[in-house]
């Protein structure tokens, strides 16, 4: 090994490894480099997954959380939801096989993508404590328990025993229950705040956590189900060349005036005429015959033609109401509250649409301003420095708005923001998910959104600080009235009595008269 | 596809996906986010790959890069070495297969380890300008040329010709050959910037640049290879419960006490009798038929023996002179050189090792310090923030050597500060490969490092100042001789020119005088 390698013998080292492997080693890239971020990350997947195959059953989530300490470092982690469950032959490849997955080609707004989530808490229980999975999913009456792992250097499920038990008829949902090495803290980047934030910005979901520490519970703030994302096509604008190519060649459609038209969206039978006429190639052309130079022809018209930005049906924002009863139940110390929703807008040909909330309290317990980063309702506790929403909270002059900050930095007032960044595809900086990549379009979306809640809060906060003065203004005066009165009634030789009721009635009225001309000035503003 | 879905249907949904296809979706991943960046990476995979089969077969390297405009945003890049090259049959799956690679299980310092890096590229090309790789190599004096792919969809390779012509027999070497979607620019994040860097920490290296801009050679500045790593076995200090497990089932060795004196660094016969001994297992036990408990001791009682640290033949530094060379060359505008290379030292098992450099010169054209970090030999130029390196530049205090600097930020002097971090484990912060985490041992290390050369530099200022100063005072003093001179000549009545002469000569011993007491300062320093 020690030797000059020649040609044949660096030809002889190469081998192929499996996915698995290559994640085994490369674990930190996953989320598991350190024993704190790793607990969390194996809670998260299976929370993740739980709310994914609720919502895309229409079912309100109730999940359970068990963080137990078994030894020092050493924890067991179950996660148990009432979703549909799945068929118990699907579970072995579901849980035992990276890269498997229902959701990596959908074009909608799901929390998962990759296929890799779930099987990463997998391997990394088997890795630090050896201890394989149990999986439990109920499924026409029965209750099927599985015991099981991966092999690594196959990726392949490793299962080593399948129990069928009876069940209740209706009893339905899965439960993922492993034994991992961990460390359990407390504060911001902690499992309690995770499943608190979780519970904001998925305010129809129920969890139960039983902790180290004591059970916790996050009720439901609404039995409303967000709408049900669609799944839509690839638009134009978005495909690549060498996708475009393999789309031709894949296609179950004759002629590529019907591919365009059905494999994509907003190209209507006229669009795809058009298409196929700019770019010179005949509309009853077999897609599969298409030489390289014509496909890339094709290519430059598909970008250059003029259609209808992507639908955005296939994203599933809350509504402004939801969004806000999260977070009362969770700052009830906030005194101010609003929520905005903008319009969906386009990034790359990918839809998106930006969700975002403050609170304001000067009793909330904070130190400086509390940014809450969301990507398709679920929370990001890590690399908040690298992420596109604090730049944009950054780049903010909230002075503007009443609150105290120094420029290019977060707030320094007690105010909770929270953005949730909705999309068919959530560019993360890198696979551990925890920050958004800073495309100018994006940040410039959670900017507008910010500021018109800025504005709003800005108003609030000038309208409160009036009532202060004004009543610090009052209090002065009535502390003095009976003094006043006395000296008058000296002077004039009236009753000191009636001079002192003249003057309360005439501070009484003085306020009603400030109070209408504060809400009218809080109009014009 | 709108409907709810029950069980049934979210298991339909459940497929495998390609590595291939998930690198392709996920692209910005490896590097390919933007077109700047994503030209940069194509050039650095592959010569990456260029100098590790160089140095593994102990060749002097020699790298013609090619970057040649096509379109407004297409390029052809080329990347040519003089290798070793590979058996033509082997270069199917090495180029066209994601995950397969000859390093990824070898513990020595290497640049690449993933088996993915080139075959991103080639994705790369293929997916935004639809072209095929042309891989040419030069075996027993024929030469191959295959133009081929990667078929997405299943991670195989796609070969679409293969010639075969007749060449020189001493023919060696490998070419990759790109059309790919990209931007060139150039600063410090560029091309150019780049294979700088590249010639800077492997300045055996000699790389022609064939640019845009025309053609930029950067010579070799010396003609020694650094020593070659070894491969080393894994410590039993860094081995997670789920490998050991693994390496017991699939070990040839039949006895406990065997199995862990092979496969293991750093057991000897009697500390592998001493670990049988404290686990209370048999020596003479079948590795495979341990029980999952007792592996658990086994895996507690080899964390807990004491052991000597990893071997670091593993790691491949240069030495002092080789690393000034190189700089030398690149910034021959410096005053002082100097470089380190620290001793090997471990971070979680893993063997790691320090190098670094400085250069200083008031006519270096820099605003404030370069910082210029390199992992392995290669460069890092994205992501400077999160990097162990900058942590450590910006956690010392360089006002204590002369520089100046705002506290926790880079000195403002004109100054260029090297490091190289080398180990068997580059603990990078994603797959881009541009930052390295930052764990405390390793930022100590480079503290350390930098904190000598640090002193060494502040010796040199010191020195400076004294010898600018006193240069200073002589002239003043010179400017007054012919004056003083004159009016002694008046008062003595002595000879005005012998009066010059004496107080010429005070002036020269005074010098040589000083210039002694300051080199004794300088040693005492």
């Amino acid at each position: 090994m020690d030797r000059i390698l020649t040609a044949e013998e660096l030809g002889e080292k190469i081998k192929e490894i499996s996915i698995a492997e290559f994640f085994e080693k490369n674990r930190h890239l996953l989320g598991y480099e350190n024993p704190t971020k790793s607990l969390l990350t194996v809670v998260k997947e299976s929370v993740d997954n739980s709310l994914d195959a609720c919502l895309e059953s229409r079912i309100l989530p109730t999940i359970k959380v068990l963080v137990k300490q078994l030894t020092e470092n050493k924890f067991r982690v179950k996660v148990e939801d009432n979703g549909p469950g799945l068929p118990p032959e699907k579970i072995p490849i579901a849980f035992g096989k990276f890269l498997v997955g229902s959701k990596f080609s959908a074009l909608k707004q799901l929390i998962g993508t990759q296929g890799i989530g779930v099987k990463g808490a997998i391997l990394y229980a088997q890795l630090t404590t050896g201890n394989p999975a149990k999986i439990i999913t109920y499924y026409k009456g029965k209750k099927h328990e599985f015991v099981m792992g991966i092999d690594i250097l196959k990726n392949e499920p490793n299962v080593i025993s399948h129990k069928v038990e009876k069940s209740d008829k209706k009893a339905h949902g899965l439960s993922v229950d492993l034994i991992v090495e961990g460390r359990y803290v407390k504060g911001l980047q902690s499992i309690p705040t995770y499943l608190r934030y979780i519970s904001i910005a998925n305010p129809y979901a129920k969890i139960i956590f039983d902790s180290p520490n004591g059970k916790i519970v996050f009720e439901r703030a609404t039995n409303k189900l967000p709408p049900i994302p669609k799944e839509i096509k690839p638009h134009p604008y978005g495909v690549e060349l060498g996708k475009l190519k393999r789309m031709l060649k894949l296609t179950k459609y004759k002629t590529l005036v019907s591919f365009l038209k059905n494999e994509f969206s907003r190209v209507s039978m006229q669009k795809a005429k058009q298409i196929c006429k700019l770019a010179k190639i005949a509309q009853t052309r077999n897609p599969k015959e298409l030489t390289h130079k014509e496909v890339e022809k094709l290519h430059k018209v598909m970008q250059m033609v003029k259609l209808k930005a992507p639908p955005t049906n296939c994203l599933s924002p809350l509504n402004k109401e939801m969004l806000i009863s999260g977070l009362k139940r969770e700052f009830p110390e906030g005194e101010f509250f609003d929520a905005i929703i903008r319009k969906p807008s386009v990034y790359r040909g990918n839809p998106f649409q930006v969700q975002a909330a403050i609170v304001y309290g000067e009793n909330l317990n904070l130190n400086g301003a509390l940014v809450l980063r969301f990507a398709n309702h679920t929370p990001l506790l890590y690399n908040q420095g690298e992420c596109a929403i604090t730049k944009a909270v950054q780049g903010i002059n909230w002075r503007n708005y009443g609150l105290s900050q120094s420029e290019g930095s977060l707030p320094n007032s007690p105010v909770v923001i929270l953005v949730d960044f909705l999309s068919v595809w959530i560019p993360y900086t890198s696979e551990g998910k925890q920050a958004i990549a800073q495309y100018p379009e994006i940040i410039k979306e959670i900017k507008l959104a910010l500021q018109e809640l800025g504005r709003r809060l800005g108003s609030y906060i000038r309208k409160k600080k009036r009532i202060r003065e004004r009543q610090l203004r009052k209090q002065l005066f009535e502390r003095y009235i009976p003094e006043v009165a006395k000296s008058l009634a000296k002077l004039t030789e009236k009753d000191e009595k009636q001079i002192l009721n003249k003057l309360e009635s005439f501070v009484k009225k003085n306020e009603v008269r400030e109070n209408e001309l504060s809400s009218k000035n809080d109009k014009k503003a």
